[in-house]
């Protein structure tokens, strides 16, 4: 039996993984590609159209007060005025003069931080953050960049420091809209898909007759125009987002914050990645408009880091799009309170999850990227994904290219390729075929062998365990069939 | 029984009752809207998610040589110069100089025709037709605003014929990436997602091991500035597209495009729409890159329209990138010729399905969409949608609010609501409860009564015939879970 070990699984593993068995793929690249934005290959699509939809299906058919919507991406620009993003969604960016390179003012800082840290010295570490969080909260750019000449930061090209002064660079990414000239408008990409679901909010509730406390899911695409995107899909340009705005009285929000926090907890080790990778972080500070907060972490090859966001918004949202739209954004309640009477009119507080699509997909590959050495030496490696997100199901292998066993294999797959994703292979070795299958995370292979034409049964190879049995083709739908089914992942919710 | 009458469902009611019913909303309404971009309800994501689900498995699990994709919606800008979407992907506009309004020259000259058509010279706008035809397939922009004006167009808000020069308006929206100001650079949002699929050759050819012939499908958004977007989500700014693109050797490529027109014209008959609502429409005049193309049309309220077009692309795109790329876009097909020697190298030819997913959506909720008036006079309005795409499979509705039914009903709605989206509902009376149900097109309504409570049946209401038949709730995952599956769409394929 295969002897367990550490995975490897570095991210330099899992990105030339993800490339060479057609997970992900860098974007155009023939061109040499475009920062920070990737695609999703042949085997990447299905795995990730899976987690999309069992986070659906968990989200919306689990929870009858939970329903979904697909807003677009072009939105109003007054809802990034109202959400704050037009006036504070920024980076701190400065310049230098020599080099004309620009960086991120608090990266520079926080280089130095690590260095003062790395020299033994991490109480000035700690203290120049602190300085430095100080200066960013007051907006006090100029003392961002006395700061940075103070602590001697130099321009790694240049090797001066000779800066330019600290400017906002807003993360939106904007285009403009319509061909009449006088007007054509500015508008912007969404940086996230929340707003889509609040600007929607009043539409939804009446025309699905919600009731307060009742959610709104959405999956979509987000844009932000990081300056220093990096680790792979983690922090990329071009992101999906997976959000749920939960809507409820105020004053219960924290009952609601706690169920999602575990709700959302137990969705994860679900999907197979155990609780000893998995953690809460509350946030150290809030944002303007949260008053709780806290991320799942999942630990990436590069340390455990954001993956999903709990966060109780408060009425932040709806009340700002109610001012400036001038639209009351408020539900009646007429359910009874402690006097006997409804609570009546009221702005609901909103408790979000929201978890990035391409961070889950890297964390569950990173979770199952699985390098074992057998006893007699051999390492294999394979793909533990859980059988019901896998991207191929099952793959029908004949034994020999001959003797009709390649009609009646393909027979079996004409037989399952209505109920899930089967793969045909009957070039090379049976052996070099599992290996293939092991390397997507095939969790089924069926081999039809001569025997197969005499009784009908066929061989199953297990993924993990590479055991094998015998059973009869008539079993395969159904034992498979239920292996694979979202349902196993939706039943331990 | 109901006496079935050709369909209301003039674009008006549909525009209402996707409206009324949470099908889809104007986006960022609350803001007054965005110009021809569209939010998708909840029930009217669920359609679509259906439509492109079932879509993505006819095309991926049905076709074991048609693989999938999701490429992002940034590319590098060098793809859109070789796919000539930088240079020609534009419209004709000109301004009038009293009224400061700008409109397509193209379609100024059109409404012209149709007047003359209108006003019994047909002739006299066919004539119109060919020159102005002649006169942009030359670039002849000056020879359109002569035209224009010879022909004694006004400006409809000025009534003057004081015109600009025509000018090309290119389509692309266009936004800048990157924050160092010497390399920021501009990008396309992508006008199509055919590219996506192009740039992946290889990609997807060398990790999947594909031969030719070979399909790649992929669904995603894209964007393009029309000037005039109407019809509701017919033409709008921000669109979603199916799209399949296959890989042939070349001189086959006539009898894929004959196979892949049957087979994409079968798909939407199996999702119910009727042939009389559906034709081929070839296309007049060819695209630069195209030796053969048609459309399916549906019949919309406002007329036959293009719902999906497929296009015989010949090796255009591969061969564009190849040149601008300096990759070698080429498969080495191994396959003997008539000689007995491989085909050896050679730029693949391609045969590409390209269906609107909003445009689908729209033909579908147009089809579904009933109005009927029975012998006494009432009239009943319901979506007659597949039950594989209805929005909702099954709403539970306890017949009293009171003696255990919410209980039981509850007890229904949680043994199903893991195989398909189960609605629950105690509030107002059954008949208007049912109604509800019709109007969002869910096939069952599954009725708790009080026999219920003693001999574990339910009845369950029909939403075409509105009949009714009692039935144990032990069969009623086995019967809704037949009736519902995307399995029912596929196996008529």
């Amino acid at each position: 039996m295969a002897e367990q070990q550490e995975p490897a699984g570095s991210l330099k593993d899992i990105i030339a993984h993800a490339k060479e068995y057609g997970f992900v793929f860098p974007s155009s690249e023939i061109y040499d590609g475009l920062q920070a934005v990737y695609d999703y290959g042949q085997y990447g699509v299905e795995l990730k159209n899976n987690l999309k939809s069992v986070w659906w299906k968990a989200m919306t058919m689990l929870h009858d007060n939970v329903v979904g919507i697909d807003a677009s991406i072009f939105m109003h620009p007054l809802t990034w005025k109202a959400s704050g993003h037009v006036d504070s969604f920024n980076d701190p960016m400065i310049d230098n003069k020599d080099s004309k390179k620009r960086y991120r003012a608090d990266q520079l800082l926080e280089a130095k931080a690590e260095e003062y840290a790395n020299n033994g010295h991490p109480e000035r570490g700690e203290t120049l953050l602190n300085r430095m969080g100080r200066l960013l909260d007051a907006n006090d750019l100029e003392g961002v960049r006395e700061l940075i000449i103070s602590e001697g930061i130099v321009c790694p090209v240049s090797g001066t420091d000779n800066w330019t002064e600290v400017r906002q660079f807003n993360l939106m990414f904007s285009t403009q809209v319509g061909a009449v000239s006088d007007d054509a408008s500015l508008i912007y990409l969404r940086p996230e898909t929340a707003q889509g679901i609040f600007v929607n909010f009043l539409n939804v509730q009446k025309t699905g007759r919600m009731k307060v406390p009742f959610g709104i899911a959405q999956i979509g695409k987000a844009f932000r125009n990081e300056i220093v995107a990096r680790q792979f899909t983690f922090r990329m340009r071009e992101f999906e987002q997976m959000e749920m705005q939960f809507f409820c009285r105020p004053g219960t929000e924290m009952e609601w914050y706690d169920k999602w926090k575990e709700t959302r907890m137990k969705f994860h080790q679900a999907l197979g990645i155990p609780a000893s990778k998995l953690r809460f972080k509350p946030h150290d500070k809030l944002a303007h408009y949260a008053n709780a907060a806290v991320d799942i972490e999942f630990k990436f090859p590069f340390g455990f880091r954001e993956m999903e966001g709990i966060h109780s918004r408060t009425d932040f949202d709806l009340k700002s799009h109610q001012e400036l739209s001038k639209k009351k954004q408020q539900y009646f309640d007429n359910d009874l309170n402690e006097d006997g009477k409804p609570y009546g009119n009221y702005i609901p507080y909103v408790v979000e999850t929201s978890v990035g699509a391409d961070r889950l997909f890297l964390a569950v590959l990173c979770n199952a990227y699985t390098e074992e050495t057998s006893e007699d030496g051999k390492t294999r490696t394979y793909l533990k994904l859980h059988p019901a997100v896998a991207p191929i199901k099952a793959a029908v292998l004949p034994l020999v290219k001959k003797d009709g066993l390649p009609e009646k294999a393909r027979e079996i797959q004409n037989q399952l390729k209505y109920d899930f994703n089967v793969f045909y292979e009957e070039r090379d070795s049976i052996g070099k075929r599992y290996t293939r299958q092991d390397l997507i995370g095939t969790p089924f292979c069926i081999a039809v062998d001569y025997q197969t034409l005499e009784d009908n049964t066929v061989t199953i190879r297990h993924r993990d365990s590479t055991e094998q049995e015998r059973i009869a083709i008539a079993d395969l739908k159904a034992k498979i069939g239920h292996a694979v089914s979202l349902e196993r992942v939706l039943e331990n919710l």
